[in-house]
């Protein structure tokens, strides 16, 4: 990082733990300058960037101030979900491929994404370690290296779990594709096409698809946007529908960003192992918390091995390298065998590079910085959107990960705001698609991912009057 | 290559050619020095090799003779297979995985192995090429360049189409996780659960596994060890059970090696398309031609756009990499929604590193070594079975690919071949994992792809003695 940006990083501390609060005045530029021993140039540039985040407004002549757009400005959606229609065949998948092809252009601002910005990985620390990797890469490995996959790659992956907490054996892990892989061959290894899966409401698109795509049924359970899925609906929905599986992401759900309380995950794991039904746990967002220690997934209080625990290295060290793993407990050998004769094995060179770049150090601290702009950028949103969004509006405000789930006022139509907001070169989520019942429609999921710039302020502006007109 | 290798495949041409014929004797050790300009060291080690290949014979102390014991020894197979049981519900993927892991172990002679020898391939113009690539990587390809996968790769790979007189869109073409991935989308995209798909007998068992997988019942039809898959007896079956697909491999069947000539390639194509059936073609192996010229898939003979034609670099470049493709035709947008709500994505870095490779000279150059040495190995290992099986061995001898089929006495059961092979250090390929109904009880495929050497001949030797044993 540069200066100014190690010195804006210290003042949005200074804000977020209110040692300076809204409305108060920065210290002069020269006082900070000198304080801190760097350029008055240094300091213009942080109150800039920190200005463009939406942390500090110019007022007059008179110097900096803390906004007074504080995030508590922006109501908190604390409303569970209540989906409609119990057990439901799918047919979603079309329409989802729609709207995901559209929203594929790079000019238009990607608030809509599945992704965060690439540039905020260390590309070229993977590009090295790419290069070294594969020079050195033992011939024999793209013979050997098949399923399960690369044995140092799953070691350190056991390893970090171990660091969190997480004692596993390295033998449950398969390397895979990405975690949506990962996902595919857990629901194909404990299911047969007429079972029920029990899924959050809001869901994941991309588990709606699958479960469609593998003739399954979907039941949505009540999901609560800061709390995830409440074990005791889920139990209830587990007595009623006895379902073959349970699919869930109880830390920094997508699309909502809710982190299921640590008491609950616990309730989670012990509620399924008592009814032996399989949990697939999508944790691919599990690095990205703003708090100070990682969530444990309902993994860590596994007793019987029901828990297949997917992660991926997409969403927080290499995207594109499309490396994710399973921690498959019992179903291990039963999701290697799928993996095996569905593709084979995941790219020798990029597990070697991945590898590689592990056993040196500079991925944790990478990670800091990583969640420490997340955890900015989702306030410059929420600012922006207390802004320019009309009253009404409510918001989710995730602990971690990159997504924000928008409740707008009930006149507007999603789907149709996705549409306007496209011609205007804006993509968004559009609630319905996480629905297996077109639900949420006047919701949407926007991503924070994405540096903060003039460009995410006017794309906030514009949408929140596309809002406005909609809403009447 | 060495300066000896350069010299051994020069002789080995002029034999192959007949320019030296069997029980001639070859130039004397002086005599190729002086001529050659190499040492006579350098020549030596050239008939070493020769002579480790099973090409010539030194002869008490009068020189080297190219050996008597030539490939018309081995007699060639050339009935096709009159698989039982019309419609097979399938129940063979256990099996054939306790088969796969059993033979994973490196040290044993990987006659059974799936793959060629790593060692054949361009590993460090790939690792140059790799390196360079992720360097100058676009960072947005990681979100760009997802679903159907990177454009200057399929660029090239449609060139690669075109140069060998086979004219496609660009757009049809999606990259996959290795042909596996492709065929196993592809044969989501075109069947439901339930259906009739017809397969070569035998066929690979990769092709059982996934049709077990998606639920569908499978039509074996005779197939000629020479001539692969008779479109008489094909037309027939498409008559009789209207299947939903069929999947075929037209050159250098996995595991005959067949080739179908050209003209049952294009009424192949010319009888599916009149039926509307999509032809799944597994194309792996196509570039591994020992002739002149690339046989033509029935791809390049389909009108409609009904034939699925899958690629891989797997086995002619980049082994690990798993990037493979597939030219859909009109099912190109199925396919590539399945991929994406499957797998995502494949590796960028590794999409990249292929496409730079590909745009520098030296992909034919490698090819044209490559097939020069699988051929050259072919007749050591024919040379070798005649030597090493009892009478009424027969064996297929493709022209191209790295597989060779073996009819044994029929008394031989080669599932405990394969035990008794694997307690001996020895991997082989038992013929009954390549039927839905375990016949070929007497039939192994061996791999000719890894280098020829003592411990070779040594395993071949064994292998005879194995089936000498069991033949009583």
């Amino acid at each position: 990082m540069k200066r100014y940006e190690l010195l804006a990083d210290d003042i949005a501390r200074s804000i977020a733990q209110g040692v300076l609060r809204p409305g108060e005045r920065l210290p002069s530029v020269r006082q900070t300058s000198q304080r801190r021993s760097v350029s008055p140039s240094t300091v213009f540039q942080a109150y800039y960037l920190l200005e463009a985040r939406g942390l500090v407004r110019p007022r007059d002549r008179s110097g900096y101030y803390v906004a007074n757009e504080v995030a508590a400005l922006l109501p908190e959606l604390d409303t569970a979900s209540r989906p409609t229609g119990d057990v439901g065949d799918l047919d979603v998948s079309a329409r989802v491929f729609e709207i995901l092809e559209s929203t594929r252009q790079r000019e238009v601002v990607p608030l809509g994404s599945a992704f965060p910005s690439p540039l905020l990985f260390p590309l070229d620390a993977l590009a090295r370690a790419q290069a070294t990797a594969t020079r050195t890469l033992d011939p024999w490995a793209s013979v050997d290296d098949l399923t399960p996959g690369n044995a140092e790659l799953r070691r350190l992956i056991a390893r970090r779990y171990l660091a969190d907490g997480i004692e596993l054996d390295v033998a449950e892990i398969v390397i895979t594709n990405g975690a949506l892989e990962a996902l595919n061959l857990c629901l194909a290894a404990v299911t047969r096409p007429g079972d029920t899966v029990l899924v959050e409401s809001p869901t994941f698109y991309a588990a709606l698809q699958a479960l469609e795509r593998n003739g399954l049924r979907a039941v949505q359970v009540p999901t609560h946007p800061r709390d995830g899925i409440d074990p005791v609906a889920l139990e209830a929905a587990v007595e009623r529908h006895r379902p073959r599986a349970c699919w869930i992401m109880s830390c920094f759900q997508n699309p909502l960003g809710s982190l299921m309380p640590e008491a609950s995950r616990r309730a989670l794991a012990a509620l399924l192992a008592r009814h032996g039904i399989p949990l697939i746990e999508d944790d691919v967002y599990g690095e990205l918390y703003f708090d100070e220690r990682r969530p444990l997934p309902a993994k860590a209080f596994d007793a019987d091995g029901g828990v297949l625990h997917c992660g991926s290295f997409s969403k927080s060290l290499a995207p594109g390298y499309r490396i994710g793993w399973v921690a498959a407990g019992r179903h291990a050998r039963s999701v290697a065998r799928l993996k095996l004769s569905t593709s084979l094995a995941t790219s020798a060179p990029g597990q070697a590079a991945l590898a590689h770049y592990l056993q040196q150090p500079g991925y944790d601290r990478h990670l800091r910085r990583l969640r420490h702009t997340l955890a900015l950028q989702q306030t410059a949103f929420a600012q922006a959107i207390a802004r320019h969004f009309p009253p009404g509006t409510r918001a989710t405000r995730p602990r971690g990960g990159y997504f924000m789930w928008l409740e707008l006022d009930p006149r507007v139509d999603a789907l149709r705001l996705h549409r306007q907001a496209l011609d205007a070169g804006i993509s968004i989520a559009p609630g319905p698609i996480f629905s297996a019942r077109q639900e949420f429609r006047n919701c949407v999921r926007l991503n924070y991912g994405h540096i903060w710039d003039a460009r995410t302020e006017a794309a906030l502006r514009t949408l929140g009057e596309l809002v406005r007109a909609q809403a009447g």
